[in-house]
């Protein structure tokens, strides 16, 4: 029998993680403990995360000392269950030496699809189109009317090109494009596998028709599309963000939108989130607003429970987690 | 000098047809009667169409005995610019021996993008999760919220399969697709080209995650999506339809979406269009409605817009229209 056997405890932090995902921790010792509020709630976190072995961490509030220190020293390893980190407190992690896993890689075909979605529905007015069905100003005989952009013969840049870029640059291979370019600091040496070509952030805003955003959030991507970087864009331009609403300062692209100094934008991630329903940008024909849901299907979530409870089992069997945050 | 350059009149009957198929046609010799009401004005065309050499016929209302009686014995040829003609008599110029063009083929670039983004803004609920925005019920907390269907590992089915599946199928390839199906009266040589198989009506109904409709209004096609076609779907299938609203029974697809008999329908077209701002269906979370746009990019409408041109030149030249409509 392996030592992975003996009971250990891990806490959940939210009651709805896929049943595979527990099964799995259950068939190798652990002893769930799951917490039951929806949204979850930080005391009852707090009341129940003292003595576990590990943590699995389904949501996206502060993962910090305050969560480590109510644990307790015997705590062995963290998961997230998420790509993004941005919500937990790296350092205080890598000074205690507590293993922290995380869950990329498997969200890329979810948030790819969606990408796309974003990219049509943005770049061929389907928000402002429904707008005007609903207000009765459906223009059925103007030929002009809600002229969109093409994917085929476009410049399809890509700032980060890890991934979720990779997995929308694959599934464009026969879409006819242009070309595809990117920005990263340093060039992907895998890069060939999809045609892509790597280029400075200017030359990215200059040269792309569609530009999607698909890197993290750190202080050096804070803000990074702002309104200098969007009146280096094209007018006829189409913006996706499917990263976080940091990157993008939203009132310059509210402003952007408004002024016509890009086309239209594809949005499923916001500032805050969720985004108020009087927020200025969802009065804005030529933005498609999404909940962030771009890892919303049963498909790609059971993936990513799978991986963050394998992350885990992993730390706590002694092995090196597969996705390590640090 | 060509005989096309002696002097021919074409009435045009939308004054917002593309300038280079307006010029195109002036340096062949066309002297260009610009109908200028938008919407167009039937008592405009009677009025202009005497004596006219061809009819460009931009627009989508009935094509018919009328207006080919005003036109006079003269007339030597009409193009739509469009692809469907369901609003053409075509029995009255088959009678009389017009030559009659329309556009298919150049439009199937700019539909395929709008239909693949209707399969993921129906698939992963737009415009549920932006109706939630609004109502300030994005619920951020919820693991199983809007989870929606991925293209990967789905089977794509069409209804139709001539350009516009083709080029949907020929932009899915690298999707990782379970497999592509489709569903004609006699199976397509060409279907190899895109892995597509042949198979019955009740296969396709039974057998794909996303349906995809795009085929002709015909009398046999004709309200074939009703409550029994949509019985035979997967409760998790995705419908979309970019043809005509004509192939569905519209109050049957409500009834199929608000009861969960299929999960989600992505509408470029409806009865009638425009469709009033009060249709039940506009209540509907998972029904992304498009005002019929599936052509609505300058780059196709100028496409659209030539091959119209050149289908006229073609057949005041004597020769045989690029795309006769019969």
């Amino acid at each position: 029998m392996s030592r992975a056997t003996r009971a250990f405890k891990v806490l959940i932090s939210h009651p709805n993680v896929p049943v595979p995902a527990l099964e799995l921790l259950r068939s190798r010792g652990a002893e769930t403990i799951i917490c039951q509020s929806v949204p979850p709630s930080r005391d009852e976190i707090l009341q129940k995360v003292p003595g576990v072995d590990a943590i699995y961490w389904a949501h996206y509030q502060p993962l910090n000392a305050g969560i480590l220190d109510a644990a307790g020293s015997q705590l062995r390893c963290v998961s997230t269950m998420s790509s993004g980190i941005d919500f937990v407190d790296i350092p205080e992690f890598q000074k205690r030496g507590i293993p922290l896993g995380h869950t990329p890689g498997v969200v890329k075909n979810a948030v790819a699809d969606l990408a796309i979605g974003l990219m049509i529905a943005a770049g061929r007015h389907f928000h402002a189109g429904r707008t005007e069905i609903e207000r009765s100003q459906w223009k059925i005989e103007q030929i002009n009317w809600m002229m969109g952009q093409e994917i085929r013969d476009s410049v399809i840049g890509f700032f980060g090109f890890g991934g979720i870029s990779q997995a929308i640059a694959k599934r464009l291979q026969c879409w006819d494009v242009s070309k595809i370019i990117y920005h990263t600091r340093t060039r992907k040496e895998n890069d060939g596998d999809f045609k892509a070509e790597h280029v400075s952030f200017e030359q990215l805003l200059q040269e792309s028709d569609f530009l999607v955003v698909a890197a993290p959030l750190t202080n050096e991507t804070r803000e990074k599309f702002n309104g200098k970087a969007f009146d280096l864009m094209k007018r006829s331009s189409v913006f996706v963000n499917v990263a976080r609403g940091g990157l993008v300062n939203q009132t310059d692209l509210h402003d952007a939108l408004t002024t016509g100094t890009i086309s239209a934008a594809g949005l499923d991630v916001t500032t805050p989130e969720p985004l108020p329903a009087d927020s200025p940008l969802l009065k804005v024909p030529n933005c498609v607003i999404l909940p962030h849901m771009g890892t919303q299907t049963m498909k790609t979530t059971i993936e990513m429970s799978l991986l963050a409870a394998n992350n885990i089992l992993n730390a706590i069997e002694g092995k090196p987690m597969i996705r390590p945050a640090y």
